[in-house]
C-alpha cells in the first residue's frame, strides 16, 4: 500500500486544486444574507471550487474539434450533458437540431509563386469555414491585392478575372472597442469571396481577422447562403499577408498555389444541451444562461466558446453549492452550431415559442474567459434602468460596464418573444489573439478569469431571480 | 537586387507591425483639441506604435536576468539609456546609487526522501532573495509543515531544532484583490525562515506566493536585515507543496535535500535610468512616472517590472509623437533595486530633496502589463477629489476605479516631500501566476494590454500637467 500510495495520491492531486480551500456550510447562502454577502459568497464559491475551469479542461480535452456535425460535436453533447447530469441538475436533456455539417479534411497548403515559377514561399492559411475545396492537385493563379470592396469594384472584371483575390484588411487596431474592429473587418471574411467570383476571380485569399500578428491563420465563417462563393477561399495570417503585400509592392506577376481538400457533407441531427435547477415559486419561469458548445476546428474552441456552455454551467452549479433555492427555473442551454449555422439558437426559441415557455431573461456568454468587465443589456429602457440599479453591487468585482447594447447570437432568436437578453462582456484585449485560431487552446485560460465571469453571471442570475426584470 | 530581396523584407517586417497604421500628422494634437479627443488620440497612438511592447521585447531579450549588482542589470541600464536617447528625450542621464548583490549561482535541486532513505522525489525549489548556500554536498534533514506562524509557536524549539521547516500557508484565492491575498501569504517568505531559525530550523522551505497550481518556484526576498536568517531558504512550487503536505500526512519521517549556492557579493555601482522632456512654462516643476528596471533572474521580469519602464517611457515617448507640448517637465525614471533594497527609489527621494525639485505628481506601475482598470490615489483628500472629477475622461477607455489608496514602492520615498503619489492598477487576475517565476517572460505579455496601460498613464499626465494637483 505504502509502495503505490505516492503514484495514486499524484493522481489526485492532479484532479482537485482546492485541498484548503472546500467551501463548507459556512459559505451556504442563509435568508438574512444581504444581496452583499450572498454576491461575497457568490464570488468566494466561484474563486475555490474551479468548477467551469475543470469542466473546460475536460472538454478541451475530450472535444477539442466540435465543429457542428462532425464526431467531435457529438463527443462534446455527450460530455456536457454528462457534466450536467454529475452535478444533480433537477433534469437535463437533448433538444435536436438539424445542423450542417463542413470539414476541412487533411491538411492544407498554400505557396507564394513568384513570376518565373522558382522561388516559393510557403504560407499559413486555413479554408474559410464553407469553402468548397480546390482541385486535387491545387490551384494556381497570378495574386492581386485589394484593401477593400471600393479596390476590388474599380479592379472590376477586367482586373480580377481568372486571378486570385488577396483581401489585405487590417484589423483596427486603433479602436478600443476590439469587437467593434472585429465587426468592421470580418466583411471581408464573409463577402469577399462572392464579391471577388462576381468579377470572375478563381479563389479568395482573406487577411485573417485578429488583432495580433502572427502565423496563424484564423479561420471562420464565409457567406454560405444561395449567394455563397463557389470559389476556394482561405484565410491568411496576418504576417503572411503582409509578406505577402511587401513582395506584391516590388514584384509582378506573383502567382498564389492553393490546396484545400474540405468538404460539404449531408446534414447531420444534433443537439442543444439542455439542464436546469427547477424554481421554488415560479418553476414554469424561466432564467436563460449559455453559451455554444460547437467549435471551429483549428484550436480547441476554449476562449470560443467552451468558456461561455462551462461558465453557464458552474453559474448553476454554485447556485446549487450555496443552496440557493431561486424562485424561477434556471436553465443553462449549451447552443448547438453558432458557428455556421445558428441552428441551436433558431432550435431552442421555436420550441420555446410553441411551448408558450415564460422566458423572463437570458443570459450569454460568448466573448471568451476573459476577465469580466460589464453585461450589455438588450431590452426596453425601462428593465434596463432595473440593470443598471444593481450595478454598485458588482463594482467590487471589477463589473462595472452596463451602458452597452448585447445580448448574443444564440439567444438573440428569442427577442421575438420579447425576451430582456444579456450579454457577459469580458475584457476584449486578447479575445481576437486566438479567435477561431489554434491557439483557443486551454492553455490560454486563466482559471480566475474563466471563474469571475461565471460568478458575475450566477450573481446576475441571483438578482433577476430575486427582484424580476 | 530582386533576389535578396525577400529576405531583406522579411526582416523589416519583423521589427515593424505596423505598416499600414503609421500615425500621421493628422493625429498630432492641436490647441483646439478637447480633453476627450485628446484622450482618444493619446490611446490610438498607443494601440498603433506599439513602443512599450517594441522596447521591452528588446529588454526581454537583451537583459532577461536583470537583479541587481548582476552583469544582466548593467546591460539593462545600458538598454533604458539607450532607448530614451533614440526617442529624443530632451535630457537622458544616470543616477548613481550602491545596490546589494546576491546571485543564485548554478541550478539548485531538492529532493523528498523517505524514512527509510530509499525514495526520492525531485521537487521544484528556487533559493529566496538573500537565502545563504548550503553546504557543498547540500542539506539533509527532517522536514516538518506548518500553515501559520501560530502553528511554529506551537512547535516551539522541542518540535523544530535541528529540523527543515516547511511553511505550507496558502494563497487566499477567495479575495477578488490578488494582490491583498499575496499581502498575507508574503508574511511567510518575508518572516518564516528567521521565525523558524529562532526555534534552531535548519533550513526553511516556503510555498510559493502565488494564486497557480503550477511546478514553477517563485522566489521573491526574504527579510534580509539584521534580522535576516542564516539558515538556507527556498520556495517550493505550489504543486510540489501540496504533494508533500500529502506526503506528510500519511508518512513519518520524510526527509528534505536541499541544495543550492546562491552567494552574497560586495556592493555594487548601479544607476536609476532618467530621461524627460522639459516643461514649456515651469520647466522646474516635475511629473514623475516610473517603475522599476531590477528584477528577479528565474524569467525575464517582463510583468515585473519591464512592463512598468518600458510603460513609462512609451507614456512620454506618446506626447512627443503627438507633438505635445507639457507646461511641466515629463520625467520618466526607471528605478534600480525595487526586489531587493529599494535603494533606487530611495536615491531618487534624496536627489529631488536636495537639490529641492518640486515634483508634482509621481505614477508608478508597478503591477504588470495586464489590461489597465484604474489608479490608486495616495494624496489628500481635496487632491484625491480633484483626480477623480476626471474619472469620465478615461470610463472608455476602461479606466474607472480610482477608489483605492496606492502609489508604488519607487516613489514612496517622495512621500515625505509631500509628492501626490498615483499607481497604475492593472487588472490583478494573472499577475500572481507569473511572479517572481520563469513564466514572467515577454511571450506572456500582450501587446493591447500593455499598450493600454501606458496610455493611461500618458492620459493622467497629460491632465495633471493642464489643471495641476
Amino acid at each position: 500500500m505504502k509502495k503505490i500510495f505516492p503514484l495514486l495520491f499524484t493522481g489526485s492531486i492532479i484532479t482537485s486544486f482546492a485541498f484548503s480551500y472546500t467551501a463548507g456550510d459556512e459559505n451556504k447562502v442563509s435568508a438574512s444574507d444581504n444581496d452583499s454577502t450572498v454576491f461575497s459568497k457568490i464570488y468566494s464559491e466561484g474563486y475555490s471550487s474551479w468548477g467551469a475551469y475543470n469542466d473546460l479542461k475536460g472538454l478541451c480535452e475530450k472535444a477539442p474539434k466540435r465543429l457542428s456535425g462532425s464526431h467531435g460535436a457529438q463527443v462534446a453533447v455527450e460530455y456536457m450533458q454528462q457534466v450536467m447530469k454529475d452535478l444533480q441538475f433537477d433534469r437535463v436533456w437533448l433538444q435536436p437540431c438539424m445542423v450542417p455539417h463542413w470539414e476541412r479534411g487533411a491538411p492544407e497548403t498554400a505557396q507564394i509563386i513568384d513570376a518565373n515559377g522558382k522561388t516559393k514561399y510557403n504560407v499559413h492559411i486555413a479554408a474559410l469555414g464553407g469553402s468548397l475545396a480546390t482541385a486535387d492537385n491545387g490551384l494556381t493563379a497570378e495574386i492581386i491585392e485589394v484593401k477593400s470592396f471600393d479596390d476590388l469594384d474599380k479592379l472590376g472584371k477586367k482586373g480580377v478575372e481568372g486571378k486570385i483575390v488577396f483581401f489585405n484588411h487590417p484589423f483596427d487596431d486603433k479602436k478600443i472597442a476590439t469587437f467593434a474592429s472585429y465587426g468592421e473587418a470580418v466583411a471581408y471574411r464573409w463577402q469577399g469571396p462572392p464579391s471577388a467570383e462576381k468579377y470572375g476571380a478563381v479563389g479568395c485569399i482573406v487577411r485573417s481577422v485578429t488583432s495580433s500578428i502572427d502565423t496563424l491563420p484564423h479561420t471562420g465563417v464565409m457567406r454560405s447562403d444561395s449567394l455563397a462563393a463557389k470559389i476556394p477561399s482561405a484565410a491568411i495570417s496576418t504576417k503572411d499577408a503582409q509578406f505577402l503585400h511587401g513582395l506584391l509592392a516590388v514584384e509582378t506577376g506573383l502567382k498564389f498555389h492553393l490546396k484545400m481538400n474540405c468538404k460539404w457533407y449531408a446534414e447531420e441531427k444534433s443537439y442543444n444541451v439542455i439542464g436546469e435547477i427547477l424554481g421554488t415559486e415560479h418553476p414554469e419561469q424561466i432564467i436563460v444562461v449559455g453559451g455554444h458548445l460547437d467549435a471551429w476546428d483549428l484550436g480547441e474552441g476554449a476562449h470560443d466558446d467552451g468558456a461561455g456552455v462551462t461558465g453557464a454551467v458552474e453559474a448553476v452549479r454554485i447556485f446549487k453549492a450555496l443552496g440557493i433555492h431561486p424562485k424561477h427555473t434556471i436553465r443553462c442551454v449549451c447552443f448547438m452550431n453558432e458557428e455556421n449555422g445558428g441552428r441551436g439558437g433558431k432550435a431552442y426559441a421555436d420550441s420555446a415559442s410553441l411551448k408558450k415557455e415564460k422566458q423572463i431573461a437570458a443570459i450569454e456568454s460568448d466573448a471568451g474567459g476573459f476577465t469580466p468587465r460589464g453585461f450589455g443589456l438588450d431590452m426596453n429602457a425601462d428593465v434596463k434602468k432595473k440593470v443598471q440599479v444593481w450595478a454598485p453591487l458588482f463594482l467590487p468585482y471589477g463589473i462595472y460596464d452596463f451602458s452597452h447594447d448585447g445580448g448574443g447570437a444564440d439567444i438573440g432568436p428569442l427577442k421575438t418573444l420579447n425576451v430582456p437578453m444579456l450579454g457577459l462582456e469580458p475584457d476584449g484585449s486578447r479575445y481576437f489573439d486566438h479567435h477561431h485560431a489554434s491557439n483557443d487552446t486551454f492553455s490560454n485560460v486563466n482559471r480566475r478569469e474563466l471563474q469571475s465571469g461565471a460568478a458575475s453571471m450566477a450573481a446576475m442570475i441571483y438578482l433577476i431571480d430575486k427582484y424580476g426584470l
